[in-house]
């Protein structure tokens, strides 16, 4: 079976750096890349797609809340059309900087809060999804399966890239499990990738409560900001070409 | 002759707006839309894109300093690949924004300070048209004529667009005379339309001294930013038409 | 009876201004000064501070959320503790700027989204309070009577403000009626003054159904970002004065 | 002989951190905290004043330009109020962090390009002096000895803290050497440390060309942003106080 990997990169901002994203660019096969709002200016986009496009790593925008201070996992309270716009923009703005480097721009995944919200709360859903097809509907939407996230990408018409995360359990309604239970989160790098391959060859998630929600899988997400992670992502990969998996990049 | 009217449009942000975009639109054929560094949100943007589509306007990106207190007037001391990627950025902002309204971007001009470094050092203009070239080479770069600014847009291969300022004398280097020197404004606005019609008759700029430097001119500025400015503008414009020039935007 | 006049003003940013302060301090007795996170930067924050001495008006602090483009008006959802440092870091700015312009700060309201969170929130009303103690307990705080944010400014130690608004009628739990209810809004400044007085006369605010509920009250708070706030302001003093109220900041 | 060790801290944004700035705290007598201009929120300014405090470490105030993305180090041409207004903004912001964590500011320095200027040019010298002054004239302004920042301070009653570096060579103009010249950072810790003992001895600072210019020293700046500098640090204590100097805050 083929399957990608992708990571959030490109989470620096003027002179801070977050994650090894040499490192991660090299396990991964889609990079999501912040784009200005929440992190990401506009040197660090085009360095980070440079970094993937010397690495045949797909590119992605990774859209916030406009707060840097917050990283974009505090929810600000936009209107609809107000997160359609800033969506657009950041979109935009990447997908500039990824010319400069190159590279272009084929999927689209929102960041923290704002994805947050997108799974959970279908009037964002539709303005996340809106934002994207307004600038190109053929770039691909990564979304939760089975959530108002994955939904409005099919009202709008966009290709929709299903996404499992490696290290995190699920809640029995399909949303992420708080971090805050027991078991919520994997930190064992060789456990979460053997619960990767079980998610892949069930085609489902695995709940907290010890139940599986079939869901399609198109792509994994590893994250790449600790020592751990990086672990993770790279047990992840073995794990998943052990199986006999094709990691690659969605987007080809 | 055919001749296009730009203004800079699009400069409010959040809760504030500045000068009387609409009427200004109804006089112009191009707007350079401020990307939001020094003015301008997303929501902004799409807004513009929308009203400048509604009435047959050109739109292009007016890409400034990332200084919202300053109104990108305040120099801050880039690199010039710096510059470059904040350039494309905001270029690629405005694409997506555009896109989401139905418009295109079809030129870019830089703001303010920005604009002044790149008419006074080649290092600047050559950072600005490489950010542009780097997201689109058909975009079309406006200039003043006869600066290091024109020469590194041809330098990068993108078609440029010559501006004169319709309100403003020319200093005997070709840059703009310091708002400071008595005669570097023209305030009344039938003396700077018929200064605009003698510039073009003569093709060449008049200088404060009294000399007039030779350009070739492809776009008259206007501003819209306070009613003595939008009447001169309609002045403007009305002249033109009466001296038998044909007023479509460059980009046709 | 005594009574304090108070409104927001410093609402500018950068090249951008927004209502007549000048005109409205010559109405109130207390001005709320924007701190440069939702608007205000350090200039205008000066300036106003300098504009209230000139007019024996009392200076305080509109502490809000970091958000220029939704103008403090979007729910940011931080940390108790972010909001407590956040509110700190406004108040400490203003203090500085007032003193720079030989004013001093003598009380703190909340802004927009910020308010009406603390209004509703024992734990963000808290947080307000602690970040407003902790620079000064002295300073007084203005809270919307019977509710939690005038409980936590109590809880703290600090000497409170009870604040009705003019032209807003009140729902039956002591919030403001939403303004998307007939009747929420006052529009005509006679009308406005008129219910000022009676509030004043019977200690109590006015709801939407018609009842009253009990209140202290020590200000009156007004507008003055549009034409018709402005002559609501002036109607208000106007009327106050008439019902042999003394206008007077409560300050002193 | 009694002298001070001054560092920057607090130069992270958010999910950022720059140094370690618990081991620097260990070392030094005073902290320069960014005030969130350049670097530093609320937040982080608060927990910087709490561990400065419980180290028994001076608290001062390090304002810069507007520019999180240029770390401060770019040159923004404000005018001089502008400046002025933005030092006072910045030093009350974090008075009154400081004082939510039960400390106080008892100094200020200006940060990166800021103090570049104020170091070279008199009007943003006394601009820095008078939004320092304005705030409180007991505060001291740390000051590059011989230049024009120390005459701005003196000039407004200021008291003067004399600041040398050292890890940097000094120009024979008294400003710090360009760090592109051989010899202008000296990397190795024992040998900075050996130099500041000299320059103390000696009262005056080293020149690149070998020269010697008489300054009155009251504090060093030692860095803590890289594990090298970290050593550095505390090499020029040890040495210090190997030479029988008494290493506290200037400001007791």
């Amino acid at each position: 079976m083929r399957i990608d990997l992708n990571s959030d990169l490109g989470e620096g901002f003027g002179p801070w750096r977050m994650g090894d994203d040499a490192a991660i660019l090299d396990v991964v096969t889609s990079a999501n890349v912040a784009c200005g709002f929440h992190a990401g200016d506009p040197s660090i986009m085009v360095e980070t797609a440079a970094a993937a496009l010397a690495r045949g790593v797909s590119l992605g925008a990774h859209p916030g809340f406009a707060d840097l201070q917050g990283f974009g996992r505090r929810v600000i309270r936009m209107g609809a059309r107000e997160i359609e716009h800033a969506v657009a923009y950041q979109v935009g703005a990447l997908m500039a900087c990824a010319a400069l480097a190159g590279h272009r721009v084929t999927h689209v995944k929102a960041h923290g809060a704002l994805s947050n919200l997108s799974n959970a709360e279908a009037e964002v859903a539709a303005a996340v999804a809106k934002g994207v097809r307004g600038v190109d509907r053929a770039l691909r939407l990564v979304v939760m399966p089975g959530l108002v996230s994955e939904a409005a990408g099919l009202a709008e018409g966009l290709p929709v890239v299903r996404e499992v995360f490696a290290d995190r359990a699920y809640a029995d309604d399909g949303q992420l499990a708080s971090r805050a239970l027991p078991g919520a989160v994997i930190a064992d790098a060789e456990e979460a990738a053997a619960r990767v391959v079980r998610m892949l060859e069930a085609g489902a998630v695995e709940t907290l409560s010890g139940g599986r929600i079939p869901v399609a899988i198109d792509t994994v997400c590893v994250h790449g900001d600790s020592p751990g992670a990086l672990a993770t992502a790279r047990a992840v990969r073995r794990a998943l070409e052990a199986a006999g998996h094709t990691v690659m990049p969605f987007a080809d």
